[in-house]
Formats: C-alpha cells, structure tokens, sequence
C-alpha cells in the first residue's frame, strides 16, 4: 500500500530521486546543498469533532496535516519545513449525501468555514481552510468516499459519476466497457472528477475539449440552501446555460457530489509527429496555421528552445511542435499529412518522420508517465533548494509576440535579481483558432535557505503582473483560489462579481464554503 | 428598396406564390380557400416620445406595429388579422451606446418597459412588449442602427462587431478581408448578431460549433445598473465564465451592443453525400455512429421520409442522411469517404454518389436560399388557412427513439382530433456524440377560419409535453422567450432560477427589461 506523501506531491514511493533532479538540475545551476523534511507541527484543533459528525469525521493528526494545503510550490516549501499551521480543525469524510448535508448543516450551526477537498492538488491555495467572519473553526470536507461511477449509457457515451473519484479510478471503471473519459490533466493520479469541475480544468486535448467544461453534460451540486441538479440534454437553448455557472465556482457556492460526464470509445488509430523549428516565430505561426486549419489536433504543443532542452527533447536549439491525432473510429493519416504539410510551408522539419497507425496499447503512456512525474521532480527541487514553478494564461494571436517577449524579459530580470540567475521555458500546453494557452516554467535557485517563500512571492507577482499587463488571463487552468485574487479581481467584469456575490447570496448566505476563494461575500 | 412585411416574414417583394404553395400542401390537404390581410389596428399611445429621445425615437404608425411581435406563427396569424394591439408606445432606434443608456434612464424614469429589439425573428414572444408592474408604458429598442464590424485582427480570426447588425451585412462586411462568421440560422437575413447571443441561437455548423456560443470571444453588455464587458481571452480558466452568463440573457439582464467573434476564412473546400436509408431506425444509428465518430461534419441533417418528401427530396419513403464537410485548408476525400462508409455499414446507399473538390464559389447557396424560403412559406399558408409550424428539443440517443415515436403519436393525434388530420415530420438539424436536436414540423388545416389560435395553443401545449415527458428540452436554439416558459420553467434548476432572480436584482432591479421573458422577477 502506497503511502501518500504529507507535504509533498503524490505517494513517497514514487519521489524523484536527488540524484537524477540533481542531474537535470546541473547544467544551469550546478550542485545543490541537500535539505530534508522537518518534523510535523500542528496546532491544537479550536474544536472538537461535533458529535453528529463521529462516525464519518476525525481530527487525527495525519488527516488534519495532509489537508492542510494544496500542491503549490509555497505550500510544500511550507509543508517541507513542518509548518502545518493552517490545518483545519477536523476532516470530514461523507460516505453520501446525506452525511455530506448532516456536514453542512453542522457547519452552519457550529459557525464553521466548510472546505471542499478532492484530490487537494490545488496550486492557488484553493484547499487551505481559512475563517469567514464570524466563524469559530474550519472543517475540511474529503470527498474521496464518493467515488463510484454509477451508470454508464454506452448508447450516449454518457457515465454518471461521483464527485469524489480519482483519475485512475475512474478511467479503471470505464475500461471494462471500452470506454474513456480522456481526462488527464498533469494532477490526473491525485486530483478527482468534482475537483476538475469545480476549476475548470484543463486536460488531455489540446483543440475544442480542451477543458473539462466540454465533458460536463450535466452536474450535481449541494449547496447549503438546496440541490443544484442540471437536466441531462446533448444540449439547449433554454436560458443561460446553468451547467456553466456550476462548472468553474470552486467550492463556493456548493460541492459537486455528480455528473454525467461524456466519455469515449478508447482510441486504437494515432498519428504523430515532432516538426522541429530553427526560428520559434515561425514554430509559432506553424501552431497558429494548424490551430486555425479544423484539423484539431489531439495534441498540439509547441516547446521553445529552453522547454525542449529541460524535456530532453532536442538540444539544438530548436522549437519543437509535438503534434498527435488519434481516433477509435479511422486512420489519420490524411489528418498528419496536412498538418505536416502546413508546418513545412512555414519552414518545419521532421527529423524522425511520423508515426501513423493502429495499435491496441496506448503509445501516449510512456509520455503520460513522464508527464505525471513532473510534481515529483518539484519535491526533489525544493529538497536541492531550487525554487521551480509553473504559470500558464491564454492570449490571442495577435498579441502572443508582445506577450512571449515581455514575460520572458521580465521574468528573466526578476530570476537575476533575486536569485542571481534562473532560466524560464514555455510551452503551448492548448490551442484555440483566436490564441494559444502559454505555459511558463521558471527555475532560479534560491538565495539562501529560509528565503524561498518571499522570492517565490515576489517572482509570483512579478509573473501575474507581466501577463496582465500584456493581455493574457490570469489562467488557463490553474484556477484562481486565493492566490490568483489580485489579478483574477481585475480581469472579471464588475458586474459580474456583483452577480457572484448575489448567487452566493442564494445558495451558501453565511458564507461557509471556501471563504476568501474567486471572491470576498459580501454580507 | 425592398418593403418589410408587416405583419409576415421578411420583405413584401419576396413573398412566395400561394400557387406554389397550394402546390406543396395539396398531396396532404388538397386546395384551400385563400384569405387576405386585414387593415391594420393599432391602439393610441399611452404616452408622448419622451422630450430627451424625440431625435432618434418615434410613435409613427407603421414603427409601433412591425415592432409589435415577432414571427411566430400566432405571432403572423394576428399581424394577418391586423390585430397589433399589444404595439409598444414608441420605438427608439438609438445610433451609440450614449443614446442607448440615454433610453434606459428615461425608461427609469418614466416607469416604462424596455424590449430590446433586434431583427424582430422572435418565434417565443420575447420581443413582444409587455408591462411589468408599475409600468405606464412600453418602449421598443431597436437596435438596427448599432451595425458596424468595427475591427477584424486578421491574425487570431476575431472581429469586433456591433449588436444590431443583420446576417447579411455582416457577412458582407467581412467578405473583402476573406472571412465569414458562418452562422446561418434560418432567420438570417432579418435577424441581428445581438439578438443570435442573447438566444442562443443555432447555427450552420451541425457538429462542435452548433451555437452562437462557440463563436462569441468576448461581450458587451449594457445594463441599467452599468456596463458588463467580459475580457479579450481565447479561453481562461478563472472562475465561471462570464460569457456564458450574457449568451442566453434574453435581453433580460441588459442590451448587447458588441461582441469580439470567431470568424474564419471563407471555405473553398467540400465534399458531401446524402445517403438514403430503406429503414428510419438504421439511419438514426448511421447518425449516431457519424456523430461519435470524430469526423465533425459541419453538416449532418438526417431527415425522415415525411420530411424527405415535403422538401422534395426523395418519394420514396427512404429517410435521408444529408452529410458535407468544409474547409478553407484541405480537400476533404478521407472525411466524407469514412463517413459514408460508416453509412454503409449500417445499410445506408448513395444512388447520387459524393461531390468533393475545391470551389471558388460557394455550393451550399442553392441550398442556403431554400432553406431561407421557409418562413416565406409560412406566410402563404397562413393565407390558405393551413396551420404550419415547427419545434424542436435535444436529448439523449438512448431517449431518442421513445421521443420520436411518442411525439409523432401525440402529435399526429391532436392533429387529427382538432384538425380531422395532419402530418409531423422529423429532421436532425444538429447532432452530438451524447445525442441530437430533433427539429419537428407539423402541418394541419385550422378546422374553421377564426380557430388557428386556439388551435395552435392546443397543439403547442402537446408538443411541449410530449417533450418533457420523454426527457427532451423546450428548446435546442428557439430560445425560451415568453411562450416556453411553462416547459422552462420546470426544466430549469430551481436554484439556478433564484440565482437569475438574485442577478436580476444586481442589474436590473426595476425589472426594466423584458418583463416575463425566461422568468418574473421577484421584486
């Protein structure tokens, strides 16, 4: 039985080792000094477990502990060096929604903060319990009991889902009957179905379904005044679409126990390619050409010079475009061909030529897994004292240049200040015909020890301010929690924040859920 | 100079022939009597154009009646009779936001009622004006002077265009640069950008882009309680999106003025097919396994062998799979050949075989201009005494064979009951891999002159619950308006209904606009 890691991302079975992040580390800071964990201190729970709430609830240290925070790079620096000072009061573990309601209710009568938590992957202190007004404690609500999927309509290509569920749990239950939900977002073994609901996450395609907005085809929530239940159509017309107020709310005006979710025959044809860019302006056009082709693309990420040297794929300096279709219903040849063919008019390679046709496995695992390790390599990074983090947004086309040139600059001077020196890569992790989704990552060793918080948050800001000020969103797919407010309260229209808190107002008036995350109620 | 039609669809010159019309109805009905338009009746104003608008607003006769109601058929039944007693008391055509707010604060402070008015296509009485409570009169807003594409970024496919501009100029505007926005519902060449996102409204694309909704980047809202403008993002991930709040608004929550759209260039490419199929059932599984596919036609029309014989299609009792696919990039051999393939594995046969190539013009206008020709027809028949009217739902495909048999059942028997006989016919207009939008029209003559409202009702009221009861919407891209609210008003959630309530309140809390269209506010 794999043990879950406390402070930092996954199971301890799966750490990166300190040699092989050392390794990837060397050629740009050389070696590192070597740090580990410090003991766990937590302070005294302000309550009790409420006594209609035993059977299902406990403030064991270890529960508390390991919901404390999210994934963030300050929260494991924070959970790292033992400082569990957040940690709610108690864990609630509802095995259904009776004992999900029986929590809210308690929490109402008890003045408690109420914290929905899936997966606790969060990176924008989205899971960290916090006091509303008035509040005398903070409860954290695990949903991980909710966890079945409990229909599947293989007519439709519709499962019904609980909220509760883990990536490989579900695509697991799916498998059996051909199906898949085609969800993988890089959290995907430690994040759950209602938490990718509840922020809008961004997953497996990189064209149309890009989020899982798309697959939601009808939603369940509970709210603290009342049940929130979408109809099950492919569609409608009728009214404002109410599964889009749901999907994207964060735990603030309810918690997702269920949805249908649209799921898909596995793919058996896939075609790939690697077209490889001396020039990134031009990889760039390259993407924006087969981003604006309908060819859409599984996969379709484009990697700067930096990104494809850290990834190892190429060190010549090369942008390299990594495009992939796949189908359970028909070869794609015609579909590679044409998007090789765009790439080479716009001055692309392809070194290692395509690979094209029908395998029963899935060729994408061995990138998967590679995928999936990243989190890890970012425990091994804050063990070797190297701040290393990620920020993604979405801009058009047109502005991406001006864009691309004034984050990387700034970010880059902010890296030389404050940690000497750094690098920063960038990856397109989605495509849309009007703009892609840049993903940034940034390295810097820290200062000194002890430092990393405040540099993090001052490279952070820098970050935030870099993208605002050239017109990308503060996220893609990160959410905003708490951590993207200063920006996030910038960017949404005001008299949408007027409607937020008026909804709140509806459905959560005391303000238990989430205080402080996607906005301040108003009461 | 073409004349609009006052009280039937679109413009006097191009009314269709009631010989061409007899000609369609008479294999179902044999002749009818012929009846012509009555004068028209229009009550006095309650009240003077306020002194602050008399520069762009008038009480003018033929103003007040064409902007009376929309184009339903009860709607045209009462224009035909020259009933206009539900007129507003004056129209303002303002020509900028500033004389549009300038409506809202006399609308304020005169306690008039505000309906926003686009091309007047309405088939749910959502621009008919009423009086909320406390209201001493009714104004129209007709926004048809807000008409310019303002910009096109020509790198990110976007272009920044005003609400009131009608389908054909808008589309005229952007053909110099290459582009098209390539929504086509069948109301649009009298029918305006605005009004398409404050509906839903549906569009040309069958598969992915079926709603307006895909093709919105960003709007502009003007409420009475300010200006809701959501941010220039090709997708974010920040909190519920805002865009979705407005997309469906029905104008009761404020007035499109503007909207960043997804254009894109002007197809050269096509292929098509229409496959015929011996067997309803077969065909709807060929649709099915199409739609699950991934090949994303733009069109997918599946039409059953009532509909392939009143449009003129085949006669043989065969249903018809009309399938094409469009492409400004590629030819599209591979798509249409695994489509019709997928066709014939389910028993499906092309007697005409594919086209494929690559045309400078533009083949789906012979098509286009027929389908545009439908509204004129409804006109002639009302003329003829024949009830003739459409609706259409989304649902499942596991529901859909019960939905289809029971709707034509019902149906087909209230036609008979009330109108000695009659015929129902089915078409998919869009499809899903989770199901698709059945578009019914039904046919019957109105047992008396005098009887075609009552009638009607009766007939509506079967149809709406013929669908709810087998689990399909009120409505897949007709909008809700004030005639599906009975059906509406039980498929919605009920806190999704307090939260609208709640966002009223924000933005409109004298309940100006559209009183009774989606819902009555709670004052």
């Amino acid at each position: 039985m794999a043990t879950r890691n406390v402070w930092g991302w996954g199971v301890t079975e799966a750490a990166v080792s300190l040699e092989e992040t050392q390794g990837r580390i060397e050629p740009f800071f050389g070696a590192s000094e070597i740090e580990n964990a410090s003991a766990m201190q937590l302070p005294k729970p302000r309550l009790e477990v409420p006594a209609a709430l035993r059977e299902f609830a406990t403030a064991a240290d270890l529960d508390r502990a390991s919901h404390s925070m999210g994934k963030s790079y300050p929260d494991r620096v924070r959970g790292f060096r033992g400082d569990f000072s957040v940690a709610p009061d108690f864990v609630a573990y509802p095995r259904n929604e009776r004992e999900l309601s029986a929590v809210l209710e308690v929490a109402e009568k008890e003045k408690l903060s109420v914290t929905p938590f899936g997966g606790g992957s969060s990176v924008v202190a989205g899971v960290e319990p916090k006091l509303g007004p008035g509040h005398r404690g903070a409860l954290t609500l695990d949903l991980s009991k909710l966890s079945r999927v409990i229909e599947v309509d293989d007519v439709s290509h519709l499962a019904r889902i609980e909220g509760g569920i883990f990536g490989p749990a579900l695509e697991q239950a799916l498998a059996p009957r051909g199906f898949t939900l085609r969800h993988f977002p890089q959290s995907f073994e430690f994040s759950t179905l209602g938490g990718w609901i509840a922020t809008r996450a961004g997953g497996h395609f990189a064209t149309v379904l890009t989020h899982i907005d798309e697959l939601v085809h009808s939603v369940r929530m509970i709210s603290p005044r009342g049940v929130f239940e979408t109809r099950s159509f492919p569609a409608s017309g009728a009214g404002s679409d109410p599964n889009r107020l749901v999907v994207g709310s964060e735990g603030t005006l309810g918690v997702i126990t269920e949805a249908w979710m649209r799921i898909r025959p596995k793919p058996t044809f896939r075609a790939g390619a690697s077209m490889h860019f001396e020039d990134f302006h031009e990889a760039v056009e390259a993407t924006r050409a087969v981003a604006q082709s309908g060819l859409s693309p599984s996969n379709c990420r484009l990697l700067d010079s930096q990104e494809a040297m850290i990834n190892g794929v190429t060190f010549d300096g090369n942008s390299v475009l990594v495009l992939a279709f796949e189908s359970a219903d028909h070869p794609l040849d015609a579909w590679i061909d044409r998007a090789m063919a765009i790439c080479a008019e716009l001055g692309g390679t392809c070194p290692r030529g395509k690979t094209s046709g029908q395998k029963p496995g899935d060729a994408g695992e061995a990138w998967r897994a590679s995928f999936l390790k990243g989190p890890y390599l970012q425990d091994a990074m804050i063990r070797l004292g190297v701040i290393a983090d990620t920020f993604e947004t979405a801009c058009t086309w047109k502005r991406f240049p001006e864009l691309y040139a004034s984050v990387k600059s700034d970010m880059e001077a902010a890296l030389t200040r404050l940690c000497g020196s750094g690098i920063v890569s960038c990856r397109f992790t989605h495509v849309y015909p009007d703009g892609p989704a840049p993903y940034f990552t940034f390295l810097g060793r820290s200062p000194k020890r002890g430092a990393e918080l405040e540099t993090w948050n001052e490279l952070k800001r820098v970050a935030g301010d870099a993208l605002a000020r050239a017109g990308g969103t503060i996220t893609h797919h990160h959410a905003v929690g708490r951590t993207h407010r200063p920006w996030y309260d910038r960017e949404r229209p005001e008299p949408f924040a007027r409607v937020w808190n008026a909804a709140k107002r509806e459905l959560d008036p005391l303000g238990l859920l989430n205080p402080g995350v996607l906005f301040d109620a108003a009461h």
